[in-house]
C-alpha cells in the first residue's frame, strides 16, 4: 500500500509527536510535524535522517553551523552529535532512523514520546 | 551537509543508475532516474523503500495489484517478493535499503550496477 505524505502528514494532530509511517530492515518512517524549538539531544546509538517535506527546518549543532533545510532537502545527523530542531514555522519532516529510536534520545523532557504510534 | 534532492538528480546522467546520497545505520539513501520497464526481480534479504520524489512509478508485483505512486507517496517491498519497476515518462526516485543491495537484486543483466556510485 501505498503512504501518501501529504494525507498522512493531515492525519496528525500535534506538533513534536512522529508517527511511524514505514518499517524496513529493522528502521522505522517517521513522520513529524515541527514548529519551535525542541530540546537539545543527542542519540548514542543511532543516526538519524531529516528529510523536509514541506516547510524550513534548522538543525543547530554544538560544534559545527546550524544546518538549513528547505524542501526537498536532507541531513543526516551522525550518532553522538547534539542537535536541536528549530522551525519558525510549520515543518513537516520525514525521519529514518533505527525502530525505537527515541524522540529526545538521552535527554527526558514533557515531549518525550514513549509509546510509538504509528499511521495506520 | 545537506542534499538537494533536484540539484543531485540533476547530477545523474543515465536511467537505472542509482548513486548513493547518504548512508546512516548501514543503510543507502540512493537516487535513480527511471524510465521504461527496469528488470524483474528480488532481494532476498532486503525490504526495499522507494519514495517518488517528481513523476510516477508503478511497481509490478507478480501476485498483488501493481502499485501506483506519484511524486509525493512512498511504498515498501518486503524482502524476497518479486517487482518490476515501470516508468512510461522520468521518473526520479529515492530509494532506502542495507547498504550493499545490488540494483537487480537476485538476477544479473546489463543494468546490474556492481560498482557503487556516490553523489559527493
Amino acid at each position: 500500500m501505498a503512504v501518501d505524505l501529504d494525507d498522512a502528514f493531515d492525519r496528525i494532530d500535534d506538533f513534536w509527536d512522529p508517527h511511524v509511517a514505514a518499517e524496513l530492515n529493522g528502521q522505522h518512517v517517521k513522520l513529524a510535524r515541527l514548529k519551535g524549538e525542541f530540546d537539545w539531544h543527542r542519540h548514542d546509538d543511532a543516526d538519524e535522517l531529516f528529510y523536509v517535506h514541506e516547510g524550513d527546518l534548522t538543525i543547530r549543532l554544538r560544534d559545527d553551523p546550524d544546518i538549513e533545510l528547505s524542501a526537498g532537502q536532507l541531513h543526516v545527523v551522525p550518532a553522538g552529535v547534539e542537535h536541536q530542531p528549530v522551525a519558525e514555522e510549520e515543518c513537516r519532516v520525514l525521519l529514518f532512523e533505527p525502530a525505537g529510536t527515541l524522540n529526545t534520545g538521552n535527554v527526558e523532557s514533557e515531549r518525550t514520546v514513549v509509546e510509538e504510534k504509528r499511521l495506520d
